[in-house]
């Protein structure tokens, strides 16, 4: 890697902007400076990462070599505007917002985007992780490939409209799925059951998805069309209307994605 | 063990009867009989587990020691009745059936659930499931508690009413979240997206609700109530009026799950 793309600053320091901030440092690069609005999140990641930080957006860095922003995507064009970014290289890291959302604020932009979930109290291997990037140049996106491939064994390029395919399958195989553990948690709490029963069965059905297509791997009584379970358990979530709902539409889904073909 | 409690009988040839089966057989158990209406998997299954099998209910070897159901729910009544159990015991093996179902069989019945999601073609350690156990009598109760310990580490007795919460919460935590991890196979596959780039992610989700209450996990636009990138993906599955729908329902379900308390 040539030594003129070592100097990052981060502008974001949420669940995504630590994991990746901590990566590249881990991996040898410099991180100049954090911004976040929140002054305790800006200071621990900066510990972390041995980087100065500003809570003001005016205050961000100019010596910067690339920027790399990891934002709500509804706060970027806020916080990046204003600043004059000289024509750097900005790199955002959002599933969703386009490429061109850079566009406004540098000649070089591009997007690396990690698909996983981050929580900041969770240790993670980043070299797992799946890295998608996209740039508006091909020497930045050459750029962006050696940065990624210093911190993950999957690196791939993909344009703006896949990326936002990948993210809404990424919301229904990892948000939706955790909001189930989530409602199976506090329904078993409601009953006085401990949640870590379903452990094994969580795991085992993780893993089952990653060796035989999930469509086949489908059990229980909505596939089978088991009425009378389905009655029952209907009955069971009498008191818990919004599950009773979810356990409803979610059946009879079910269904009928089993009917077609 | 005893060994007269060591001949059973095995009412279905289904995934779950096929790996319990399996498990007791190789934990020493002889099973002389296997019933299914369907020939060929009463026929795979006797073979593995070295028993005789019949599509016959009438023809249910009467010289078992113990039966085991694994049927349908709504199947159970049907096969039981018209044959004598001679009050032998019988077990039936479902979440949601309450023990007081095999009352009219015979004077000796209970349950041995085992809570996990089963398909044929995939090996499965059976020592790691939780099975949770019911009798009609404190001795029945034993002779359950004796087998099920032969095959699993973590072998409890739970009550029909609790059980049955069990078996929803299951639902939620395995069938439903199977359903997502389909419906993202199919969206990705419309993409021309391999599904495997959502394996990392799906096992870190998993993995995570193991170690952090999954409610405090939550990750996503929803949790975030990220109104851009909702309207962002609802756009994007325009031409998937069932994914809309659902993304729909559980976006809202999880912001609301997520302003109590």
């Amino acid at each position: 890697m040539k030594n003129n793309i070592q100097k990052l600053c981060f502008i974001g320091a949420g669940n995504l902007a630590t994991h990746l901030s901590v990566a590249l440092y881990n991996a040898g690069f410099s991180i100049n400076q954090v911004y976040s609005k929140t002054k305790k999140s800006a200071e621990m990641l900066a510990r972390e990462i041995n980087a100065d930080y500003t809570i003001k957006a005016s205050d961000i860095t100019k010596s910067a070599d690339i920027y790399i922003v990891a934002l709500k995507d509804s706060a970027v064009k806020d916080v990046l505007s204003g600043f004059d970014f000289q024509n750097k290289l900005i790199v955002h890291t959002s599933g969703s917002l386009p490429l061109s959302a850079l566009k406004p604020f540098s000649e070089n932009y591009g997007v690396l985007y990690p698909l996983q979930t981050f929580s900041k109290t969770r240790e993670i291997d980043f070299t797992e992780i799946p890295v998608f990037i996209e740039a508006n140049y091909p020497e930045n996106e050459s750029i962006l490939k050696l940065i990624a491939e210093k911190i993950s064994k999957k690196v791939s390029v993909l344009n703006s409209e896949k990326r936002k395919s990948l993210h809404i399958a990424a919301v229904f195989a990892c948000n939706f799925v955790n909001h189930f553990y989530s409602l199976a948690a506090g329904y078993l709490d409601a009953h006085d059951i401990p949640f870590d029963v379903l452990y094994p069965l969580i795991e085992e059905t993780a893993r089952k998805a990653q060796e035989i297509p999930p469509k086949e791997a489908q059990t229980g009584p909505a596939v089978r069309f088991d009425e009378t379970i389905i009655n029952d358990h209907l009955q069971g979530l009498e008191q818990f209307p919004e599950l009773k709902a979810l356990y409803n539409s979610i059946s009879k889904s079910i269904f009928e994605y089993h009917q077609k073909e």
